[in-house]
């Protein structure tokens, strides 16, 4: 195995081209080894093997930077710097992180999880090494899906401007995660197939031999439009204009090709934009026929490429894409607008029933987000399905587009809560704190499965303004799903267990948490009422009301961040009504970022668990009496 | 006066070009005259008056739909509309706000204020117009600054593929408040000015036309390369490239042609952008000579072009300006960037001592973040100067390029709290919920001007992650500037003012309202303390674990949203405190966006005043006696 003899880049460098070649098919039998038991990003890494290890030999990591956009496509790169052996921790709880991690290793230098980032960062330290007087590279890897974010475009209009020396590799596979839409893709496309277009390409260059031949004064004109003659022979005009040298496309799996136009980029003074066409997937028959599944991959078997599912209730995300269905059938005002996740958000098969009505832009939250603005100001009812934590992205739009003018936009978030092996990037933990501040937003979470699809015909109703549903990437609790659809009053709470001697105010899936720590009180003849606040904003004041009157513990409870959640909206509305004598303690996610694992374990790190809840409540109660005996005391 | 004689869009219609070129100029001069007084966007509005005009000639408004990216450049609008008897009003309280306002005229269908937002708001009314089967136009008008903001250019992307009958005008006036920068203006600069690269065109159509005379073979080979000529003949191929019909450039200053064209533009099935040049400022010459001071004015006198100013103590945005330079004089690590913000954010000093510290991105607040992130990756020291109400668009990239990966970047946030006349798009009041609860951050608003210099020097001396300092539009407080700059310890408050009786924590601008309310107590023999709550993260809490011990009122007050803000971050802490006898009233900025006016009438529409904070004292001390006095009932 050459694989075990490659510890650093520089070992790379002492390789043949058929030993390197022989070692690109090894790291694939790795990787497909590896992740058939761990799962992982396979399809984005078997794209990048001749890639990564052509960067490897051709610079000098980490004295050259490496910027890779996302950091999912990482794994080639992870095995050459050094972490084979940790493989089998991929994802897990305290093993290696899915993405670029800066306190694993010296070749880390740039840290993502969310799309676009990489040019401004790269930018970043290209300016920086100016400064300082240095002379290293800076190699920002961009797939072409990231490239339309719009951050990358602003970006890419700064970096023209700058002309600074920079490599961008625009690994182009067609693909984000689903297949790219928009107007750069199909740029792309033309570049990258069109032999129409390469045959004139070819034809005008002969074409300008010959025509000096014809005449003084035409071939003085030449000299003129020799300029504008760019246009046609140079390819990636679009990217020449906005002051990058373009080299490509070149094909991704052929490394003595990509080594040399790398070594030739290296010479360009100023930014090179170098378009690298690769496969996703490639290597392994399953994935090569079906890189959308296999992006980001369960474990699976190898050889049928069969993947492993739990059984179990339906995902949230499902019951979403379906339930989205059934009200689309019978309004049809309902669109879906996603940013380049029409998988991820469960709507494959609306897309199927509704193809004029689901509108995937790419890789834009923003965009996305005022379209839905622009949608609702026509009278149209469109669903925003978008994770929590890209929803941050749009942050602004929703401000200023959408809750200002009080639109009706409706927020499918998903991933909301604690997202399991993706980790600290994904983490859907701020999104009550963000959302709940703005004006005219109402926002809601479901105890169930059953009851996301009751929040969505309520926010299908709903005429005042914004209203978001988020929830959680797991699984359903296997509820039985109820025929009819029906409307929740906004702002109204329920009591899903009763208990005279401490509430606990229960966000989405910490209501069953909160149930099964009320059953265990209950044997000890404590009673714990359980309350499903489905409403986080607005509150259910008429419950928060007549809590307050019987002097009980209150917890809230919520898989977001403690600092600005929902715990504090109560306390809020208790100080706004001059209510003090409450006794609270807020659940949630304490003041840092959660790594990767399971969503258990995550939950078990940061104490949401039954335990935690009936030590909670043990130590509210033993307070409270100690509390009451002091004061008798004293009043005696 | 023609101008009397328009009251709704179709008058326009009932003059000879040479009356609309009268109007044109009545226009200029009403708005020269109204905003000598009000002050007002002066220059854009300008710059725009023969466009407006051809738009409400050609197009049907409110039929047709006017998307006005940004909205500050709606006056002539607005006159056309009806509103001419309103500008005495104009952006103060109540009256006529500055943008455009859905609630004010059927002809405002959308209302921005922020950059950038019109191209995905108008293909969102385009998709619906289509899906309902109408067949109204849909017109944005985006300048060319607005036009290199990331959502700008997603949404580009989306409308190029798409192909859906639209009209964009570009409104190329080479500046968006300052000087644009940037690849794109680069490469507009060379469409709109290049006379050679015009002569070329010309040229080789000429040579096109002669080619065929010079055999049978080549002339056919023609025919292949005629896709590709269409670089030779046709301007503006970057937007060609992107799917757009490209029109222009076209001199915006003429009327007849500006009709022309959009008759023109309106024949084009697919989305056209019509390539529109105007001089911002246009027929005042104060404006066109320096067309960045009068963006955005105060009251002024006409025939000079003298600005009236108030004397005072200097603001806050000057302060920071003058402290960065003493600062970035003892530290080579300082650098200030700034997404197209220099003049506003007080940075013209610094650029013209450091100018090559000073990184004007253009609009771009996602890139200008997370170019932080990788200058600070790299051991610089930046500084992101950014308004409260921008950085909204940059969250995703505070959260997850600055925050997460705990890197030394500065924030420093102005405008933060009520801007006066720009109004409920411009109020910098959510920075700090959303802020507060990231992790890692560090949080500062200091009490005057002076404290601005030390914290400056705190955040540059920092060096364990972010920190942020927001601070007020308005003018300081006129105290005296110490000598040396020091550092304040993190998380550390200070008494301004002694008292015994109650305790206001105060942030910001709201230390001298709470200063005064306590003089005032203090005549009534109530010792109201004051504490200058100048870190928002991390609290002081010894200084809070000390306030619980006395068992006295605690109000706290800031100029921003009450839901998630500083008030709940006081009592996030005594609920973690499990400390349950605190009385606590949250002043601050209620669940809805406060409109247009002077900061003060803001402050005193939501109770942020020394009146309001005297009686909460007043009723809380009451409540507090009666509370003990039916305590004591209750135990007699």
């Amino acid at each position: 195995m050459l694989l075990e003899r490659i510890n650093k880049p520089e070992d790379l460098r002492t390789l043949s081209i058929e030993e390197m070649e022989q070692l690109a098919k090894e790291i694939r039998q790795f990787l497909i080894e590896k992740l058939s038991i761990t799962g992982g990003h396979l399809a984005p890494n078997l794209g990048v093997v001749e890639l990564t290890m052509a960067l490897h030999t051709v610079f000098d990591s980490p004295r050259d930077k490496f910027i890779f956009d996302v950091g999912h496509q990482s794994y080639v790169h992870k095995i050459l710097t050094g972490r084979m052996d940790q493989f089998d921790t991929l994802r897990k709880y305290k093993g290696m992180c899915g993405f670029i991690k800066r306190a694993e290793s010296e070749h880390d230098v740039w840290e993502a999880g969310h799309s676009s980032t990489s040019l401004s960062a790269a930018m970043g330290m290209v300016m920086a090494r100016d400064l300082k007087g240095e002379d290293n590279r800076v190699v920002a890897i961009i797939g072409d899906g990231a490239m339309t974010g719009g951050m990358a475009l602003e970006a890419m209009n700064h970096i023209g401007h700058e002309k600074k020396k920079m490599i961008v590799i625009l690994n182009d596979n067609e693909m984000s995660i689903a297949p790219n839409v928009g107007a750069i893709h199909n740029y792309l496309n033309k570049i990258r197939s069109d032999r129409h277009y390469q045959k004139a390409k070819d034809e005008v260059e002969h074409l300008l031999k010959k025509i000096p031949a014809i005449g003084g004064s035409i071939a003085k004109g030449m000299e003129k439009v020799k300029d504008s003659l760019k246009y046609l022979v140079v390819s990636g005009v679009w990217f020449e204009e906005l002051g990058f040298n373009y080299i490509g496309p070149i094909d991704g799996h052929n490394l003595p090709l990509l080594m040399e136009t790398l070594r030739g980029a290296d010479k360009v003074d100023g930014p090179v934009l170098v378009h690298v066409v690769t496969k996703k997937g490639r290597g392994y028959s399953p994935a090569e026929a079906d890189s959308l599944t296999w992006h980001g991959i369960s474990p699976y078997k190898i050889e049928s490429g069969e993947v492993l599912k739990s059984a179990g209730p339906p995902f949230y995300t499902e019951v979403f894409g379906n339930t989205l269905i059934e009200l689309a059938k019978q309004d049809d005002r309902i669109l879906a607008v996603t940013p380049a996740m029409p998988s991820g958000s469960g709507l494959l098969k609306f897309a199927k029933e509704f193809p004029t009505r689901m509108i995937d832009v790419g890789i834009a939250e923003q965009h996305a987000a005022t379209l839905c603005a622009g949608l609702a100001a026509e009278g149209m009812k469109p669903i925003y399905a978008v994770y929590s934590t890209f929803l941050q992205r749009a942050y602004d739009q929703v401000v200023h587009d959408i809750c200002r003018p009080k639109l009706n936009v409706i927020f499918a978030i998903d991933r909301a809560g604690f997202v399991g092996p993706d980790g600290e990037t994904h983490q859907g933990i701020f999104d009550i704190g963000f959302l709940r501040q703005l004006p005219n937003m109402v926002l809601m979470m479901p105890k169930d499965e059953n009851e996301l699809r009751h929040m969505m015909k309520t926010a299908v109703e709903y005429n005042e303004g914004p209203i978001g549903i988020r929830y959680p990437r797991i699984a359903g609790r296997g509820v039985e799903m109820t025929d009819d659809l029906h409307t929740i009053p906004i702002g109204s709470w329920e009591v899903t267990t009763a208990g005279k001697d401490a509430v606990v105010l229960a966000v989405g899936p910490m209501v069953e948490i909160a149930e099964k720590a009320a059953a265990f009180l209950n044997e000890e003849g404590i009673g714990l009422r359980v309350v499903n606040a489905r409403f986080i904003k607005p509150l259910d004041k008429l419950m928060l009301n007549s809590i307050a009157k019987e002097h009980i513990p209150v917890i809230t409870m919520e898989e977001g961040a403690t600092l600005g959640g929902f715990g504090s909206a109560v306390s809020e509305y208790y100080a706004e009504q001059q209510v003090f004598d409450v006794h609270m303690h807020h659940m949630g996610v304490p003041d840092y970022f959660i790594e990767h694992g399971s969503v258990a374990e995550q939950r078990l790190e940061v104490g949401l668990t039954t335990e935690e809840l009936v030590a909670a409540v043990h130590k509210m109660i033993a307070s409270r009496h100690n509390k009451s005996e002091f004061r008798s005391v004293q009043q005696a």
